[in-house]
């Protein structure tokens, strides 16, 4: 399967900001630029504190009958467009949050508009299949020129879910069913009797002892099993019962990287032998390392493309699968459409798990082997949503459309120097700044990082954390450098309001 | 919440067909019936046999990039129409299985593609939110006029979620921290540090050794923590690790039931001693009850409302949380619109799930105790997707219109009452028939199942099996008694070619 996006370098080297805009001009369009929303509002507006009395007023209704504690803003997605999402008190932000890192071509973006009005839309939204067993006449094609177009390379098939948990899920049961099978000696030998009678009451061998290894502060989903291996917050994990598996330490990178480059190397080198040992000796035999390209939840925690490459070779070496989390790096926002793009492997993860700005779910593939030995091993009732599978379908065609890709390395660059540039002016408030060269997904450690938060819709931009004390950027893919300019403003007021 | 349907009962007596029409008969419609999908076909349509030249083509077409063993038929949605569902090659079968017992409105409903093509359908297509965060500003009302207008007595509130798997899951987790905090002595009690470390580490105290009991044979999903749970079959569980958790004995009944009074009531019995047993007994402790009405995929198993009351009373005595699984019973099924509604229950569950029927999932849920103590605790990006919401709403609307439960109570019972004769006929094909009083939601066993399923085909019905012998009848709601005559005739007509 061709995979149009694998390739995609960035095209022009990072743009260096003469200064960051004093915080009262209203930041204009650099000549250069074509909006991709010409009729996106040229800046933030604040109508209202945040929240409003329109805003106060719905939350009180929703709490009612939804936990709304995790409430951060009731959103009127009919005056949201493209960066600028609106609320109800006629606030209207530029959004570097994007719904969790999930929106990738703008609010009403017209050509998804297109995608949702179609007739392929309507019969997926009002005769949804069963796609295991009664999948569309152009469920091939969907996926040919949709889910799959945009494969790693050496992935050519795909097994369909609903988000990231179940994504990364199916990746495990997939991984479990195949270690399983290698020994018993492949795919034609038969199960035992005792196979068959203690999996009904969830014991060995039937139900086996085995494990998926995942990093220190890594976060692969919420259900039991992808919760297993997350280790991201206490708070996503308490209370829920967990599977005995390994953790690895993931390596703790000093900045600026250019200043530590023998200190992280040896860093890196103490977390895979580690995680080599742990391999070797955990007492539940490890079928699959599952990680993160850059882990997000758990604080934008970086790795270099070696200590990837050498992660691959302990897999390989090891015979355990290599499953590369992309739920929340895919779809470009690094400055290629997928993150591990950038590690030049010399052979591709054996799954990889996406969601997120994929608007749907899954895990590719390549091996064979990695679809179970029998029917219905691996299956639900509806296996995915081809209403949403269309919707990524269209992402893909916005994204080639208009070099998202290549514009998200491009503005990423130029927003990255810009928050150099910051970090200099105030060494106290931008910290540890990370995701040089990895698009707009870049993140900084603050100090008051809550606080800073608290201050950011004050200013007009909606930005969320992640960790203990990271400012995260999740810009969509539709962001610019005149949105970086505002952005970079908007960072330096709250720094001077803190 | 006003629960719409929760009393709504069967309208009609069974009425009984004086004779099943011969097999050559065209089957027309009742004077007194009028039909839901007046463009309907008024029987299957045989073009071809059955997989046709198109549909081993495009079967073959799929199979390069997504798994088909598990494949049905490639199905033709535009030509599906009501009950009858198109495949390639011209054939257009009567549909009682419904993509898994999930179509409850017929295909190509016509006041769903009005819902489908609606502004809200469009912007919850195109601006997917993280409901948690960012919902929109008509997120209650679309709750208050859809999900929760259909909410079982007593149950107000609601967790949304994708699909049956983690509907229940989630439901765990609100199960477990919910016992874990009457443990620790009330919602302001804080986490201890050991608490805070071992869960880290997947240990206990923090991630503790609780346990869901559920019964044998069940099925509740097959992600990590669902499948713990499930206990259909071994192809279902093999190979994937499974938690140490409890099941219970389900009640074996025998038919027809007015023959086996006594007999079955003391099944029951010593179901419901072995499983207060084993709540006390269990060496992890157990948080939760979890049973569907009547067990589907497990092969159609029953159990008397007596048998539900005293699992309610059992529960109840020893605090632990009483969650049904309503993804295949609920939505109307079974002639009310939850299936625990033939109960007659004094408390209501804890918790109830859905799925399927409502093509979009999650957990209701009554006790504000059940609110996790702390936001972001019970939590994901998407926390279901408002376009199926919207799709739940609008079923919801044409089930009121057409008096769909209604309709299903009284078909259902005709139906029944035709199957009962047809196994007076053929004693030897139909046996143990189940599910009077259950709307359409019947079985029976049969000792050729497999080669029953394997011709039906070719009479022009879908049907499906479930367990290891039982032939399962999911009909959508707007089946009515011209299609159960249909139905009829072609159990007869495949049962005369074994």
């Amino acid at each position: 399967m061709a995979a149009l996006f694998r390739s995609s370098l960035r095209l022009r080297p990072a743009t260096r900001l003469s200064a960051v805009r004093t915080l009262t001009t209203t930041p204009h369009l650099r000549a250069a630029e074509k909006p991709y929303f010409p009729n996106e509002p040229s800046a933030p507006k604040l109508a209202t504190a945040i929240p409003g009395p329109n805003n106060k007023a719905a939350a009180e209704k929703l709490d009612k009958v939804f936990d709304v504690r995790s409430l951060n803003m009731l959103t009127d997605y009919y005056k949201s467009t493209g960066n600028y999402i609106a609320d109800l008190d006629g606030n209207v932000l530029l959004d570097v949050y994007a719904q969790i890192a999930s929106i990738p071509v703008g609010y009403n973006n017209p050509h998804l508009r297109k995608v949702a009005e179609s007739p392929e839309m309507i019969t997926a939204l009002i005769n949804r299949p069963a796609l295991g067993n009664f999948p569309s006449h152009d469920w091939a094609e969907i996926l040919n020129t949709g889910i799959l177009k945009a494969a790693p390379k050496g992935l050519d098939q795909v097994f369909t879910a609903m988000a990231g948990s179940d994504a990364n899920e199916t990746a495990y049961k997939a991984a479990f069913m195949y270690y399983r099978q290698r020994e018993r000696g492949g795919p034609e030998t038969e199960f035992t009797e005792q196979e068959l009678e203690s999996t009904m009451n969830n014991q060995s061998p039937g139900s086996p002892q085995l494990s998926i290894m995942s990093f220190k502060s890594a976060f692969h989903g919420r259900l039991f099993g992808s919760l297993s291996t997350t280790r991201s917050k206490p708070i996503h994990k308490l209370d829920i019962p967990a599977f005995d598996w390994p953790q690895a330490p993931f390596p703790t990178l000093k900045y600026p990287l250019e200043e530590h480059v023998q200190e992280n190397a040896q860093e890196e080198q103490r977390c895979l032998q580690e995680t080599e040992r742990l391999i070797k000796e955990w007492h539940n035999p490890v079928a699959a390392v599952v990680v993160e390209p850059i882990q997000s939840e758990g604080g934008d925690n970086h790795a270099s493309p070696a200590f990837f490459r050498g992660l691959r070779e302990i897999t390989k070496r090891n015979n355990v699968l290599f499953i590369v989390d992309e739920v929340q790096t895919g779809v470009g926002a690094t400055g290629k459409f997928w993150a591990h793009d950038h590690w030049n492997l010399e052979t591709p993860p054996d799954m990889v798990t996406f969601s997120k700005k994929a608007q749907t779910a899954g895990y590719y593939f390549g091996n064979p082997a990695l679809r179970p030995n029998k029917p219905y091993r691996q299956f639900n009732t509806w296996m995915g949503d081809p209403a949403r599978a269309l919707i990524f379908r269209g992402i893909i065609e916005e994204i080639e459309r208009l070099n998202l890709v290549e514009n998200t390395a491009a503005t990423g660059d130029y927003l990255f120097a810009g928050l150099e540039r910051l970090a200099k002016q105030y060494p106290g408030h931008i910290q540890n700044l990370r995701g040089k060269g990895q698009g707009t997904f870049i993140a900084w450690d603050t100090p008051k990082r809550d606080e800073f938060l608290g201050k950011a819709k004050g200013v007009g931009v909606n930005i969320g954390g992640s960790g203990a004390s990271a400012i995260r950027l999740r810009p969509m893919l539709i962001f610019q450098k005149h949105h970086a300019d505002i952005l970079l403003e908007s960072v330096e007021k709250i720094i001077q309001q803190l």
